[in-house]
């Protein structure tokens, strides 16, 4: 029979008998337990704490007696002293195994721990960065072994941590002897794994143990804003985040608009390529002062983006994606530097990965959106629509996956809608109408009262209702259609047909007047016919790329929605619906993503298995280009008819009932414009 | 048996049978014969041009008949009509095999064509340049598979020429989609092999096949000068040489000057390195220039020098190189691109390659003498110096190499002399001294007559003598010694010891007057003894670093020399062992290698292997520290005798006649200083 100990790991169960003397960690390390260390043992950097539990656990079948582990020894005791264990903790490199014993691993003592997302979704990210830090004691110079210090270096990574090819840029190199001697040869390095070509490049180089951290930035590269959540590599904390326009908006506020000044620009790529980077410096430094570190602890930057926006990040003319074949340059996932980018607010080193963009007009936003939802995970059939400027539009279950994108122009942004403006305090978002009134209330942003309770007006304040954003202004055209005063061809009726004066005349259509302030030199929101027009149009390629999916699939129904997007987390299921932006689903079917271009982004920043898999996932994803298949034409002209020409709704129709009256007598047309030229 | 046809493949006697209708290029292929292609057998690179030979080969056993090879096709008519073949050429990728054939490989159609070097030795050089040209028909774009541009040409290289992993910069990825479309979807990609990674990188793409070739330069990064050899990397041959000055000369003569320039100046070595990188540039240009090819057409470049030249090549800081234990930063052979060393006359992507450095003394440049002259290949124990401000030492045969630096000083190339100036016109670089009549002649750089040939003063012209170079001032004290005007201890003897005027009062010392022409307002050119003085110690540095490394192997004398060294080329090998610069060895023995420095460099640059074997031999190399070995000052204070105290040089007496008469007695000295003191 063995002498030697049970000892038993929790949570994870893992179970080993080790002899009198073998160190906690050593212990983990052999049962494959996940327990970090960043010090390789030597008691100073306290990532391996663990906590000993004692009593009888007969589920383990281990009686655990306090002398289990060794006393403190000297390096504990110090470490205790100067920077304080919680009480019952013991760092595992230090206490040594004496008796049967269960040993806790805390969650910040595992290395891939996991990381709840805030978002609706369930699923957890688990830490696994590609960039981590090793402590390291690098042999000091001796002139009858002449080697480079950097060879050194590498020779200690491999000894200590087994890193087999470690490459490094020449800043580094140029670095790295101060930093040797002022660390007295012990240093911590940052190392990059590649999860391509297996090597490692030291990305960053501190003096002794390095305790403040390193950094990632997630960053999803929109055409009218960029987002960036900085992380803490080690943690997986989101420590800070922001946003900021993208600049290139004075280039052309839609995609095509800046292909277009590429073309008609000597240099306009080049211009539009400059800004965006300076932005982006400007973000990262912004965050980075938010967050209360320094710029340089960034070492790793993950971005999403359309290619349009992936191209001219890249500093590569997009004017290829303006006009068929939408011949990509590059559509793999890309490995660069801060310094290839010419991103100078981070350090030269900064390692930059860009996901994959799946086609010409699907890019690597839909990529990560992808990799946030996983429809080739779902059992059940998944639409996921990203709905912005252009909506990427994803259908898969475990058995295949297709992508289209489709150019729903900015409507569902507010863009191009007269009373339109960004989602800003003061827009409204959502709206109600009485079926029996035809009485609108609703809801601006910046104030949680609906407008007929009492101290909305209070609240809100003289000026402080001052258009209508991308949520509301669907939900207003839904609304018109449930109660009646829009017919499903997507015409407002006159007052008479509608029984309200709300009913006005604009030109030889009418509008729907939500809001008018005009009498006080304020606003005049309505839901002008040109409105209803841009939204049709929208919502009809929408849901045309979504049907020309379900073609391709060979299906008539889906069996749930996703709505990703920063606005798709605002958009409420039953509008959606009733507008036939997406196909009849039961509504509790219908779910939002949140930005789930940003989630996947913060997804490849914190896990590099996730890089490897939604590079597979994304060759193996069926792409559909809607610009050249002719069904799609059909589909959208059927799709024009709110919810839809021939499509049932019957789910829909189930809970809200959607009146039939059409509006298309043309005696009941004002006369307003006639007048006018008159 | 067998219908195939005997095809035997000369100079190699490479031979199989094949099929009719082979095609020539196919059948190579199949043998593993060294046939070139760049247009993967479109008939239209000529690069696979083959010779066919007819009639009766006895020695193959082959009767070879005219209709053995298949009638000119019309690729090939075309190509004859356009470019013209030479008679008796073939374009292997055209013609077919018919029936048994003896076909000859000229030399311009190998890929590893042999390339003989200038130099003395005999050594060839194989063509296997690590970057190549491959010619490829990329797919156009298709929406339904809408993979990018770079990923169709990585397709198109992997599907023709079996490359498995294609990277490519971001400068190269910007540029790619009009080159496609340019060349209507064929291309000529210039790809360089990394020999550690396995990968392959796209340095540069041109559209359509491209005929004017591919460029790399070999530099020479020295102390005092810069040299460049401009390569053809298809066909090995040198089409321009060129050289620029130093520009850190301004910084500090020698290298430790301009160490300590660093640390005596914030920002010093950034101002080198700046420097360094600008005249690189200049001589980039200026090098192309005279090959008249584009600077873009540079897509390799290779360099050696010493450790504080390569440090500050690479922007890394010498400091360390200037006190013990001489820390190199990073020893190992490097992998750059003209971006990251900031030489902005190449293409951003031109690959740089610099050899690894031996020790903190003991350079790249070193390596690559090691690389052109292979002591590790020697059957006999060779000793290879390279004379310059340091020499470099290197002792070695098959069963051990070893290598260290010594302390020369500048005196070897003329400076601190006191008539000392560089090897230009005007510089004796050669002198003769009569041991009769202790009369000199002399020959001065720029005229081939000795100064006693009839017409020598016209050639010269007036102020044609300018001063002495440092082949010419080795030369005249070891004539000094031969003649008996100088004693083994070095002393200058006076008229009266010496038997000639020439003995000229020098303060307290006495020099030997080579050339009066003050009367006329020209230059007095003498040797002084504060010249032999300095002579001595640099000699005694070399030798002293010479007998450590015998000392290390355990031998007392080596069986031949080599010289290397642009300076190296102009030392008599008498008058260097005379001055016991080198061990005693039969004057037949010491050989002259010429610039083998640069050799190594052009070396490496044509021949990819070469790196991996020079990576190799300088990780096999015993390092010997001059600095620190306490017999290094020994064997110094007992070489500062003339040729040496106590090495009895029997080689050398067996064929010079060495007087040995000593010139100590004081009363002899002159009294000058003392008068002038007076």
């Amino acid at each position: 029979m063995s002498t030697d100990h049970l000892v038993v790991f929790t949570p994870s169960g893992k179970r080993g008998r080790f002899p009198t003397g073998t160190p906690v960690l050593s212990a983990a390390r052999k049962l494959g337990v996940d327990l970090d260390s960043v010090c390789g043992g030597r008691g100073i950097c306290s990532k391996c704490q663990v906590a000993p539990a004692f009593g009888e656990f007969s589920k383990h079948g281990v009686s655990s007696r306090e002398d289990a582990l060794s006393d403190w020894n000297k390096v504990e005791a110090r470490y205790d002293e100067k920077r304080g264990l919680k009480p019952g903790r013991r760092l595992g490199c230090q206490a040594e195994i004496r008796g049967d014993v269960v040993i806790d691993v805390p969650a910040e003592s595992q290395v891939h721990r996991q990381i709840v997302r805030k978002a609706a979704s369930a699923r957890v990210i688990e830490m696994d960065p590609a960039t981590r830090l090793y402590f390291v004691e690098v042999q000091e110079p001796d002139m009858h072994e002449p080697s480079g210090d950097f060879e050194r270096l590498a020779a200690a990574l491999k000894r200590e941590w087994g890193i087999e090819r470690l490459e490094a840029d020449l800043s580094v190199m140029a670095g790295l002897q101060p930093i040797l001697r002022k660390g007295k040869w012990q240093v911590t390095a940052a190392l990059h794994r590649d999860h391509g070509a297996g090597a490692h490049r030291l990305t960053a180089l501190f003096p002794g143990l390095h305790e403040t951290g390193i950094y990632g930035l997630a960053i999803d590269l929109g055409s009218t804003t960029i987002a960036a959540h900085l992380t803490n590599l080690d943690t997986g904390e989101v420590v800070a985040s922001s946003g900021i326009m993208n600049p290139q908006i004075r280039f052309g506020e839609d995609l095509m608009s800046r292909v277009s000044y590429s073309m008609m620009n000597e240099g306009g790529a080049d211009e539009m390529t400059r800004a965006v980077r300076e932005a982006i410096d400007t973000l990262a430094l912004e965050i980075a002062k938010e967050a209360g570190i320094a710029a340089e602890l960034i070492v790793e930057t993950v971005f999403v983006c359309n290619p349009v926006m992936h191209h001219l990040l890249l500093g590569i003319d997009p004017v290829e994606l303006g006009q068929a074949p939408f011949a990509l340059a590059t559509s793999d996932a890309m490995h660069l530097t801060a310094r290839e980018l010419g991103l100078d607010a981070l350090r030269p080193t900064a390692q930059i990965y860009v996901l994959p963009c799946i086609a010409g007009h699907v890019g690597a936003d839909a990529a990560a959106v992808a990799l946030s939802e996983e429809p080739g995970k779902s059992d059940d059939l998944v639409l996921v629509v990203d709905v912005g400027t252009n909506a990427e539009i994803i259908l898969g279950d475990r058995s295949r996956v297709l992508a289209c994108s489709s150019p729903t122009g900015p409507a569902f942004e507010g863009a191009q809608i007269s009373s339109g403006q960004r989602a800003a305090a003061g827009a409204i978002e959502a709206i109600r109408i009485d079926p029996e009134t035809k009485e609108p209330r609703f809801r601006v942003i910046g104030c949680d009262l609906w407008s007929d309770e009492p101290g909305f007006h209070d609240a809100v304040g003289e000026n402080g209702i001052t258009g209508i954003c991308g949520s509301g202004i669907i939900e207003a055209v839904a609304e018109l259609r449930i109660a009646g005063l829009m017919d499903p061809s997507g015409l407002i009726g006159s007052p008479e047909q509608t029984g309200t004066s709300r009913s006005v005349a604009d030109g030889r259509t009418w509008q729907y007047m939500i809001w008018d302030a005009s009498e006080t030199g304020g606003p005049r929101i309505s839901v002008t016919q040109g409105d209803v027009r841009a939204i049709q149009l929208a919502k009809s390629a929408l849901y045309a790329g979504a049907r020309l999916l379900m073609d391709e699939r060979g299906v008539d129904k889906v069996d749930r929605v996703v709505l990703a997007g920063a606005f798709g987390a605002h958009i409420s299921p039953k509008h959606a619906m009733v507008l036939g932006m997406i196909p009849d689903v039961p509504l509790d079917k219908v779910t939002s993503a949140g930005n789930a271009a940003g989630t996947g982004a913060r997804i490849a920043l914190c896990n590099i298995s996730a890089r490897a898999e939604i590079e597979r996932v994304v060759r193996e994803i069926t792409k559909v280009e809607t610009a050249i298949e002719p069904r799609f034409q059909e589909h959208f002209v059927a799709a024009n008819a709110i919810p839809h020409k021939t499509d049932p709704f019957p789910e829909l129709r189930a809970v809200v009932d959607l009146p039939e009256t059409g509006f298309g007598a043309s005696s009941d047309r004002p006369a307003g414009r006639r007048r006018r030229r008159g």
